[in-house]
């Protein structure tokens, strides 16, 4: 295809939509940023869990079943820290250990994320750029009625189990965007918001300063994370409910409202269309589940055919 | 038996020695002293290669092949960062890496090295005292044709093989004793100097301060980590000639002449005790090859046995 496009992920569901993007639009027509919000220090390591999501499905390393982490994994660091009695929630594979230990190395000798993580995508082979939203520390902190508690140990170590009461994103009001990150949205013809949690994965990047404005006037296209009520795995769902707002794909689309051109629903929910479009949002319907290699490129497809046709509405107005 | 000694050691020979002894003395008869010159810094992690072949050996883990690292080791760590070009000339096991993250954690958040070696202990069900020589930084340098290595560039990095010129012990001036280091000699009838290399396992234990003064009238007893002229393992006998000294146990004995009261040496040096007598150090000869695990505690016994001989003789005097 002949668009340009800037595609805004987190993990695993964002992930999964870049990658049927990569095999559809090459590295000079596909940039791709990643949620560093989740990022956070554990065992004086440096983890960005989205990035490395992205960086192993597209390196096609990603552990399939898990959703996070390495195929061909092996736990013997893991399961020796847990005799130490250290703690093991985050769960670290031997494979994986060497991406942490390598990048921490890169950063504490001074080098940015985005060149860590431009480096790690020469060594997996990956020809597109993937950017991390900014190189400075921003740290999702989930508001909980069990106090706030940083993305990681909210997600994870409690299961997000914790009563949701908010957001916040410390450090964002002083974060840049990582170098290319706008000139990558003004460069493109429109912008992809990946089927990841709108809470926690897109907005820290929505957040970013100079991106709300960068994407004013563009053709930004979402697909919805929540299919008939529910997240496809993760809180999303769950947040939405928590905030007063009933699951659903009108309400990411009310949630994106200021941004977005148009939104792929699923067909289970074929009927929202109406009440999304009275948003002044185009809606699309698909399947928009990815549950094989095939349909994420299949998905990719109608999100790319989806946004051609927005762009062409677009030009005749 | 009723002695109470404190043994000094290095890594591989003085790690069994050190294991015979455990098995003849109990913890309130035997405390156990460690060089952390080797200590260092590598990919972010504080490694103590001497106090963990010590650790891994009383605690039954240690490799019997290599000397140094685990039993039941996997490499997948370092097999996926020597992918990402990151140096891995210090072999790192998937085991391994949880002491090293788990010490590095421990000492981030201010525990001194003795107290996280003593939490070690206890998770290996160790009994016996092992103490750091110090809880502060020093670092072994050995000068060379090629400029000046930290020890574990010498010994691992450059495979021993540049010429040595000299050896210092950089931070020793400002390095306290660890706490109980010098109280245990005060307590200990004998100190036990363990088959270990003396320019680079034993020397900077003795340089720590207030160690030399400690051990003035008491009975000092070295095994000679040189038997017919070689080190069982590593450069001890290259650093002697390279120092212009002709390496024997003789040579070992003079190099420690200062502090020494006796010597064991091997049946193959046998030829070489009234050489050493004339120094005015004691010599025993004994079979101190410890190639199995029953050696090391007949070594042990043959070295203690000795220690009470030398003990009954002082008492005379």
């Amino acid at each position: 295809m002949a668009l340009k496009v800037t595609a805004l992920a987190g993990g695993t569901g964002g992930a999964k939509l870049v990658d049927g993007l990569t095999g559809l639009l090459g590295s000079d027509r596909l940039t791709l940023v990643v949620n560093t919000g989740d990022d956070f220090e554990h065992l004086g390591l440096s983890i960005s869990p989205d990035l490395d999501t992205v960086t192993y499905t597209l390196a096609g390393l990603a552990n399939p079943q898990s959703g996070w982490g390495r195929t061909d994994e092996t736990w013997n660091f893991l399961q020796t820290l847990k005799e130490f009695g250290s703690p093991v929630w985050f769960r670290l594979g031997d494979r994986d250990l060497a991406l942490h230990v390598e990048r921490t190395r890169r950063m504490k000798a001074g080098q940015p994320l985005s060149e860590v993580t431009r480096t790690f995508c020469r060594i997996f082979g990956i020809d597109h750029v993937i950017l991390p939203m900014t190189d400075d520390p921003v740290q999702t902190i989930v508001e909980t009625d069990d106090g706030d508690l940083p993305f990681q140990e909210y997600f994870v170590k409690h299961s997000h189990e914790p009563e949701v009461r908010g957001f916040r994103f410390e450090g964002i009001e002083h974060a840049e965007p990582a170098p290319g990150f706008l000139p990558a949205i003004e460069d493109s013809d429109a912008v992809i918001l990946c089927p990841s949690n709108p809470w926690v994965s897109i907005d820290p990047i929505l957040s970013i300063r100079g991106v709300r404005e960068a994407l004013e006037g563009k053709v930004t296209v979402s697909v919805s994370p929540i299919i008939g009520g529910q997240a496809v795995r993760g809180p999303a769902a769950k947040m939405f409910a928590a905030m007063g707002i009933d699951p659903s794909a009108c309400a990411v689309a009310d949630h994106y409202k200021q941004i977005l051109t148009g939104i792929l629903i699923d067909e289970v929910d074929a009927d929202l269309a109406p009440e999304i479009e009275a948003l002044g949002i185009r809606a699309r319907v698909a399947n928009t589940m990815m549950k094989t290699q095939p349909d994420r490129k299949r998905l990719a497809e109608e999100v790319l055919t989806f946004t051609e046709e927005l762009l062409e509405v677009e030009s005749l107005q």
